[in-house]
Formats: structure tokens, C-alpha cells, sequence
């Protein structure tokens, strides 16, 4: 054992060499493989065809290298040979902006024609025709398109209001059409997806739903547009792979919405992740709006975080208005009244007449 | 205004004891209401009757203090009323442990002899019934009674094995009667209650679904008992709220699962909120088990955990237990094989007869 | 007891106006001594004068209503007091926007002439003259004016690169002169402020160092402004605290920096929380910017979320900007190059100059 | 181009055997090497020489992969062998247990004979020499050897009570000398280490300070043992690196102490991590207590989390006790009075008696 440092070095780099003329050869080798796959319209990744190799690798390993770490080099091997040939390891999400799909913008799913930003305001609740009419006809009147209250309210205790299901749907139905508004409301279950889909425009699935993946799928199946909120502790991946349950079932009309993660922060309800706004405009292909009302849970801030949330890029901005906040049946603290609304309005105008 | 600091505090002093006088006045008057109400059967807590004192008092306030803060003291005053008269402000909880509601034990809901604490295990997905069958009899060996496996897996990912479905309820029914075990499967699906009542012993709503609330309401309507977990992000009051939509729905068999909160710690999968089952012993009347395998995600320190979670007298723990859990198609490395179980078996064995 | 609930209810009715009567009486009391007060000078808010009122209830309490319950009440009546006199309970912060302080802002800290946002750039740390005479040289060509590098780098582990120390600050000295720059750079130890001070015009208190509140006594007592950032789990009262131990000691110069909190999700570094921008600009009297390296730790939406921060109205932004990131050594990921540096300003400067 | 899949796919197989041939022989080359090192005490981790041959490496390839994607397999080569080598790539840690270096127990650093869980005990602070003098009675009486009592405090207000300071430490160490105890207390300074190492026995840093890494390091020239508190939002692995920081300055007596996490739940104070102490046990060399106080911030889950804990092998706990809870200065919810601290030594000692 004579051999001194320089020499043994001399000789591992060698070895590198040589092993990087085999992960070259190899890679042309997939080159072809790649070329037969086309042909045949295979797929690239196979899960089989690597376990098998590395059975076959396992089987001459005469060592001293352990199996459990010639698995890892080889691992590495898989995937950059996988990379090389524009291929992850995961099967390429639908949403993601690196697949080829193409989805539609929130005015191409409604055919709308300027590009201000998309406002989609209402009640938490549907809780009255009268009130649901004032809001309607204010919307209405600031040529604002999209209305929002809820029929079926998911809420943390059973003894809290929990919604007026059918009736609600019917009064939201009515006053929407009179007023010539789009309708958006949650659905709670997947055996509500077909009888909502009758009255609303838009199905939306609350963060508490995020993961209900029987009703994603369910929404996956229906013809309208589904509005997707991120889950309070979501990811932002989880969230695209929530929105990918929807689509490949069928369903590429999803509006993704941003609506506060649950952090140790008081002063806000949640804490409005803003970073998601650009991430999803980058990462997939799909629109995404906030909800200010939820993230924020406060009112007095909701101009500046409005015109924060636009410059980011959000597609549009949701908020709760109610004509009377202070006598509403949910979420009575956060609700903006007509007059702040049409506050928030004029800010949301200013900023965005300038920087067109 | 020649009156000195003294001779104004003794007014202010004079002025308390009148009010203290006033307010032990109007609690004998309550207690005269309470007393008729019994009589009556009517509701303690009426929000309109405080809704209509208030504005009595609004519409007789000549100042200086504003309404705003006169409102803040008498919320004040009724709410100590009511707490006097044993009412919260709430309507209390059929689970808290407040409540006059007795439920019953994990032994008594399946009328076990002993009481040792209860085991639960079994792998992460009905995979195979050779898989299933190595594991029941193992577990009927060891003198275990509860299988879990899962049929229908809610997976982040659409891409990801979605569980075996009907065919793996089968499986598990088959499997269990054979080896006279008691089976728990998760449902995910309102409209899947019914069926996977069939097969099992007991539903299990999981994490994601902890506020799915119409599913909750669907167990609350099923005579099998329920295990349910908390979610990942929710608080213990949460949970219990959400123990509650079954309870107040006719189910009043509910078992309590920890099984880990999202924080930022990565040295496990999740944070094991160990407070929470002293917490639940002490506020619910329910029993809570501990789900080591998701709360850790790893296997070196099970061992440990398993005694600190008995400790702390939850009233057992689920593990997640397989064959071969290279091989398993789901949390591979988490999952305990057979020899690995035992030892934890064993563990818990020794302090568990020490401790008797 | 013959009485019925309507007369049961009419004498709780007349015991309220009586009540009322009281507590209003009260505050007139209150006003008076107030009057006494300010003359005199004397605090408002006098603990001990509240413990020997409730005393003093207590010793005439003869019931039913427990001392328990009658002190929730009474702390209500005082506070409810408290509050009419426009004294909160605890003692009003000084950086608050309720005190009657008044801070400076960024520009007239300096003495800066315009109104566009204020943008501190430079290296995550001083590690050599060349490069820091480049960045600085870019700086003062694109009339930026803050330029900031670490010469003490609190590191997770001791075997991470911890500064130049006393030769950064030299070097960072004498290349902001030539480039007639304002210098930042972090202290980490109260005995290095007096040093450190000699050789930069801001000092920067970092997220770790945010509670270590000698540090902030030390900072209070300096002549040199504070950059005082945002602990990565500090809620935005925390940090109002935090500054007011620096505002305390005599420095009134202090300038915020929100810069992420620690959550979940793993597609950013931290969680920018941009609420805290217009939370800190309506709750306190002091200026805030936001550093959008450490809050994103990704360079692909740094031009989004910068014209989202300024959109709501942040003071300025901070970006760690290196001549060549891939050789810095330290969070060589988040650091701009020079030509991505010049492409952000762009952004801003378009977004900026539409917004006048 | 008329090869098929199968017989590229036989080729692909080849070329992997032969990287598996050539990694192997770097290996031995590798172990040679290794030799050659431990003769002349040199490092195994090289970085210069893993640049130097990526270089080399990078200088030959011609492609098709590109340097990227060679890099990402070289560093899994590199990687794996330096696991075979039983070297981790980051330097490894001092207090990991995969050092050679042994740490002292608790009762070896203070030479006590008997192995039943340390106990640590006393006021939040030092507030006069009646309390502390009542409380060391008691302690000495049951047996216990450790008082602690704060003499700095830090607080989030500049306005609470900020703890008697050299006053606090002179009560301290003569009210321990009587009884005869082991005194710990926080140190929040570097100015001051030389000062309260002076009059205590052990140096406590606290949560806030954690990561104050001129403070660690000024520990780590102390002689006095430290106890390390984790941060509310430190990883695990940021507490052990924060404990190198004094290990490599030359203290080697450091004892750790989980006190809880922040999260969004709100019954406990802070969410106590259990998992921490098995981790801890497994992956450092070091000595780990839990305080309880300051994890639950509640006393009537005490009992149970206290048995949990020891469990799970922790050495031992720390608890705040004070004579007269209600009148503390700070922290009155969550310290024990002296009857109630008895009864959790009651708990303890039955559960510790049993398992012996």
C-alpha cells in the first residue's frame, strides 16, 4: 500500500472521467430511447423499468459500496437522465405552466370585455332578498359583475348559522338575474354539486374543503367554473394539486384564490400570503383572485392591501359587503358596508387608471 | 370644584358599593327568572331579551359615558349573570366535559374486558389480502383487537394511489372476521357512509376532512362509532367542535385522534401536540387515542413517544403497521414492519405492568 | 314569589337605568379628578388605587353574585372609564400613533431631498473592497443612496462564514465615502455598538436580535438610526415593543423592516407578511420597509412583490445585491446580480413614476 | 438507427454495470485514502478537492449532459462515499452523537448520587428574600437541588418589571447558600456573564437569546455550566447548533431544555414539542430538561405532561413555583404554589418509584 495521496487522486480522477464518458453514452442511448418512445407514444417515465434496473444492479453489486447508497447514485442517475430529456420524476401536473396546457383567463371563461381588475363582492350569507337586492343593485350600478354570498356555511360550531341551503340558492338565483350579476357560492358536498350547479355560476370550494378531494373530483365533473380557496395551512403546491383534481376531471375553468394562511399573528385574521399571487401567476396556468375580507379580517387596511394585492398581479380581488355589517348573521366584523365599498372602489380606480 | 383627590375617590367608593348592591339585586331577580324558566322549560340565554335591554338602556343614556362603553359594562354585567347561573355565553358543548352528558369509554363502546391501553394497528392501505391476512394474525397473537387500513386514501396528489375503494372494504370485513378483529377505515365521501358502514367497525373521518362538516353530520347519523382526527391546523377547541357535529347529529360514540400539527419543526413530519391529551381528558368526555405514525413520521423514537402518550393517560395509540413497508404503496417510512411492532409491544408491555 | 317574568323583567329594567345612572355619575367624578391630575401631573392609570377599590367591594360583598364574577364587572367599569379618558390600561407606547409623538421619516432622518421610495441595497456581507467598490459605483450611478453589507454575520452554525468584523466595517467605511453613500450593517453585541457606530450611519438591529433588549437599550442610547427588523416569529406587537425599548433609551430614529415570518410554506424563505406595512403605518408613528431577499429567498417574483409593498405604501425596500451572487459566500441564492438589479429598478421606476 | 427498445435497453444495463464497477473502485481508492489521512490526522471532507475535480470533470465533458446535470450525479457520488466513509458532508457537530466526543450528565457535572429525575424549581423572578427564602425551604426539605429565580428579565414592554439585577443575584446566591442549592439564572448580556458567573451556579440563555450568538459564545468561555433554553420558533436543529456555539468555545457543560413552540394553537401557552427529547437523547450527546411552565402556561395539565415527559426520557423538568402565585410580579397564571408543587412531586415520585 505504497501509494501516496497525489497518486490515489491521480487515479479517482480517472474513474470520475470514466464515469462521466458512461452517463454521456448513456444519455444518447435515451436519446433513442426517447425517439422509439415517440413513435410508439409512450410514456417516458416508467417506475417498472427502473426498478428492474436497479434489481439487475443490486444482483452484481460485489461492494464494498452498500446498496442503499449505489440506490442514491443511481437515483441521481435516473433523474438527471430524466431531466435532460425535459421530463421530472413526478408526472407533470396539468396546471403547471410547464405542461402545454393552455386555460382560460377569468374574461375568457365569461367573456368579458375590458381588463380592469375582476371585483367579486357579497354578503358572507345569503340571509335576505332585501338585503341581497341593495347589494345587487349597487353592484350593478358600479358595473361590477360578479356577486358572491353563501347558501351552505361551513362553520366551526354546529349551533353557529349554518346557511339557507336551497332557499338561499333560490333567493341568490333570482336577484342575480334581475340584476344581471354572475353568481358564486360554496358547495359543502359532493350530493349538492348537481342542484347548486342549477342556480350559481360559479361552484366555489372553501378552504375547509381544499382537500375534499371527492368534491374536487365531483366539481372536476361539472360544467361550471370552480372558484378553488387555498386551505388556511395549505401549501401553495397542495393548493395546485387541488386545483389538478379538478381538471384532469375534466372541469380547466379554475380560478384559484388566495385567502391568509393560519399563522402566530394577531392583528390580522390570517396573514395574506402574498408571495403565492406571483408564484401561481409563474407556476401554473391558472387565474388567481384574493379574498381580502378572510386574509384580512379587518377593514382599515383593506385599501392599501387592494392595491398591494393588484400590483402583484392578482387577477381580481373578492370582499365581503353587506348593507348593514354590524347586524349580519357571520363574519360581521370583517363585512364592508356599501359606503366603504364604494371607498375601496374609488382607491382601486385611481391606481388602476394610472397604471394603464 | 374645590373638591380634593380624597373626598372624590370617596364618592367613586361610595358610588361602587351602590352598584354593587345593584348588581346582587338583579341576580336574586335572575334567579327568580331562572327559576320560572325551569318551570317552563324555556331557554336560559335569550339574546333578544339582552338585545332589548340595551337599547332601553341606549335610549335612556344622557352621558357623558358614550354607548359604545356603556355597552362594554353591561355585556359585562349579563355575562357574569349568566355565569352565575351556570350558563355560558356559548351554548355549552354536549362534549364538554361541563355538560351533564356521560359517553362512554373505548371498552365499553366494544365491551373489552381489560384495561389495558388500546392498540390500533395496521398498515396505511388495504394493498393485497396477503399483506392484510400476515398482519391480522399477528395482531390476533399479540392479543390486539383493532385493525386499521385504509380503502379510500385521500393522496395530495391525483396521481398518487387512491386506495382500493370498494374492493379493499371487502378485503379488510373478510380479513377481520377471520381474525376476529374490530376493523376502523376512513370515509371521505357523504354519499360513501352508508356503504363503508357495512363492512367496518368503526369510521374513521381523517385530518383533511375534520371540518368537512356535512361528513361529520353524515357519522353523526351512522350508528358506528367514529374516530376523528384533527386536522393539521386545527386548534383542540376546533376539534372539539367539530366532535360535536357528530355528537349533536345521534352518534355519541366519537373517539378523539391527535395525530400532529403543521409548525415549522422538520425533524417530524408533524409537531405531536402532547398537551392536547391531557386537555381533552379534562374539557371533553370524550377518549382520545394518538396516531404515532403521522405525528411523527418517523420510527426511531416511537418507542419513547409511545410511553410519554400513555403517560400522559390517552387512552391508546394507532400505529401504522405493514409487512414490508419498503414495498408499501403509500408512507413508506413511517410504517412499522412486524419485528419492529413487537418491539414496540413489548415497550409499552413493560411500563404499562409497572405502572398497574 | 308570585311574580311573573314581565315584573321580573321591569325591575331588572329599572335596576339597569339605575346602574347606568351610577356609572355615569362616575365618570363625572372621574373628569373632576382628572382635572386634579393633570395639575398635579400624576399618572391616570393608578393600579393600586384599582386593587384598593375592588378591596374594598369585595369586604362588602354579601352576595349571591360571587367576588369572582363582581370583579369581572368592576375591572369592566374601570376600564370602561379608563378608556373615556382616552387612557388605555397599559401604559401608551410611545411609537404608537395614538401617543402624541412625533417621528421622523426616512427622508427626514437624511435629509433627502425627493419622494421616491427609499431603496437600501448591497451584499449580504462585506468580503471584499473590489466588490463592494462595484455595487457601490452602480448605486451612485443609479442615484440610490443606501447601501448596506454585514461585517457580523450571526450564523445558524459557528462553522459558517461570521464576517470580516472590524476590517468590513473599514472597508465599508471607506467605500461609501468615496461613493458618498449611507452605510447600514448590522450590530449583534452591545459591545461593538459604540465601535460599530464610529464607522456607519445606520445601525441594523436583525430578526434574531429583534428580543435581545440589552442590544436595544444599547442601540437606544446611540445617536445613529435603528434598522430594526422583524424576528422571524415575532407578531407586529412584538416588534412596536421591541422599538419602544430603543425609543425609550433617547433614540428616536428608528426605522422598521418587515422581512417574512416563519410558516409552512416552502416556496418562499418566509412568509412576506405584507399586512404589516399598512398595520405599522396606521398603529405607529415610525416608517417601515420591507426586505424582500430575506422575506422571499427566491429572485423570480422580487419585481411583483416590490410593487406590491411600495402599493402599500411601504417606506422603501432593501435587496441584497451581489457583482457576482454565485460566489457570495452567503445566501448566494436570494442576491441579485447587478443587471437584475437594474432590471427591478426598472420596474419600480415605471411603476413609481405612474403612480405620482 | 434500427435498434429496438429492448436491446437499448440491454445496452443501458451494461453502461450501469460499468459505473457500478467504477464506483466501487473509487471507493477502495477512497479507503486507502481515508488511511492515508488518519495517519497524518487530516480532514476527510475536502471541499477545495471536490471543486478542484468537478472542475477537472467539467473541463472533459463534451456532452450530451449537460454540466448541470453532471454535477447533481457527481454530487451523489460524492456524497455516498463519503457516507461509506461515516463522514457527513456538513462538518460534523461536537454535541452530535456522531462525534467521538462524550458530554457529562447533569448529575455527573454537579456529582449527585442518586439517578431520579432533576428537578428544577422556583419564582419567574427574584423579587425579595422573603419568597425565595420560602420557597428554598421547601425545595431543600423535598430534597431538590436546584433553585431558579430570574435576576434579568426579559420582557416584551420596556414597561414590565425588568427584574432586580445585581441585587437579584446577591439574594439569590445567599438564600441558596443556606439551603444549600444549585442556583440557575438567565444571563442576557455578554457584559454581564462575568458578573452572574460569579454568583451562580448555573448560566441559564434564554429562548429569546438563543440565537444571540456573541452571548453563546461568551457562555462558552465561561466555566459555569449553561442551560440552554430552544427558541419559540428554533428548530431542533438550530437548538443544537446554537449549543456548538458554546461547546466549540470550550464549555462543554451545556444542558438543553425544551420549552415549547409557537403555533396557532391557543390553550397552551406555547405547543410543547415531546418529540424534541428522543431526538435530543438520539441525536446529541447532551442532557435535556423540559419546562413545563413555560410550555403550557397553565397549571392543571401539569400532573400529566410532567409524567409524559420523564416518559420519554427526558433528565428532567423545570416548573415555576412561587409562595403566593397571585401576587408574582410576572407570570402569576402559570406558577405553582407551594401545595400545588408538592402534589406534582407526589405524581412524579409515584410514577419514578414504579418504573425503577
Amino acid at each position: 500500500m505504497g501509494k501516496n495521496l497525489k497518486a490515489l487522486r491521480q487515479e479517482i480522477d480517472d474513474i470520475n472521467l470514466s464515469i462521466l464518458d458512461l452517463i454521456n453514452k448513456r444519455t444518447l442511448l435515451l436519446q433513442q430511447i426517447g425517439k422509439l418512445k415517440d413513435e410508439y407514444s409512450m410514456e417516458y417515465f416508467d417506475t417498472e423499468r427502473e426498478a428492474k434496473m436497479l434489481e439487475n444492479i443490486f444482483n452484481h453489486n460485489r461492494g464494498p459500496l452498500y446498496n442503499e447508497l449505489v440506490k442514491d447514485i443511481f437515483n441521481s442517475i435516473f433523474s438527471s437522465s430524466l431531466k435532460y430529456m425535459g421530463i421530472t420524476r413526478e408526472k407533470k401536473l396539468l396546471v403547471s405552466s410547464k405542461s402545454q396546457e393552455k386555460f382560460k383567463t377569468i374574461r375568457e371563461i365569461f367573456d368579458l370585455p375590458d381588463d380592469s381588475p375582476i371585483i367579486v363582492a357579497g354578503p358572507c350569507a345569503v340571509e335576505n332578498i332585501e338585503y341581497l337586492e341593495k347589494i345587487a343593485r349597487f353592484l350593478r350600478d358600479k358595473n361590477i359583475r360578479f356577486i358572491r354570498a353563501g347558501a351552505y356555511k361551513p362553520r366551526t360550531s354546529p349551533y353557529d348559522f349554518q346557511g339557507m341551503r336551497e332557499d338561499g340558492l333560490k333567493i341568490l338565483h333570482d336577484v342575480a338575474k334581475e340584476y344581471q350579476l354572475y353568481t358564486i357560492t360554496e358547495v359543502v358536498d359532493t350530493r349538492d354539486v348537481e342542484l347548486v350547479s342549477k342556480y350559481v355560476d360559479v361552484l366555489q370550494i372553501g378552504a375547509r374543503n381544499m382537500q375534499n378531494f371527492e368534491l374536487l373530483k365531483e366539481a372536476g365533473r361539472s360544467t361550471r367554473p370552480v372558484l378553488l380557496k387555498r386551505g388556511i395551512s395549505a401549501t401553495i403546491q397542495e393548493l395546485m394539486c387541488a386545483a389538478e383534481y379538478v381538471v384532469v376531471n375534466g372541469n380547466r375553468n379554475v380560478i384559484l384564490c388566495e385567502r391568509g394562511i393560519r399563522t402566530f399573528e394577531t392583528k390580522t385574521r390570517n396573514t395574506l400570503d402574498i408571495s403565492a399571487v406571483p408564484i401561481i401567476k409563474k407556476e401554473t396556468g391558472l387565474p388567481i383572485i384574493v379574498d381580502l375580507s378572510h386574509s384580512l379580517g379587518r377593514k382599515d387596511i383593506i385599501k392599501s392591501i387592494a392595491c398591494a394585492v393588484l400590483a402583484a398581479e392578482a387577477d381580481g380581488i373578492m370582499v365581503e359587503v353587506h348593507p348593514y355589517p354590524e347586524l349580519a348573521l357571520s363574519d360581521s366584523k370583517q363585512q364592508l358596508n356599501l359606503e366603504e365599498f364604494d371607498d375601496l372602489l374609488s382607491s382601486i380606480n385611481r391606481n388602476v387608471n394610472v397604471l394603464k
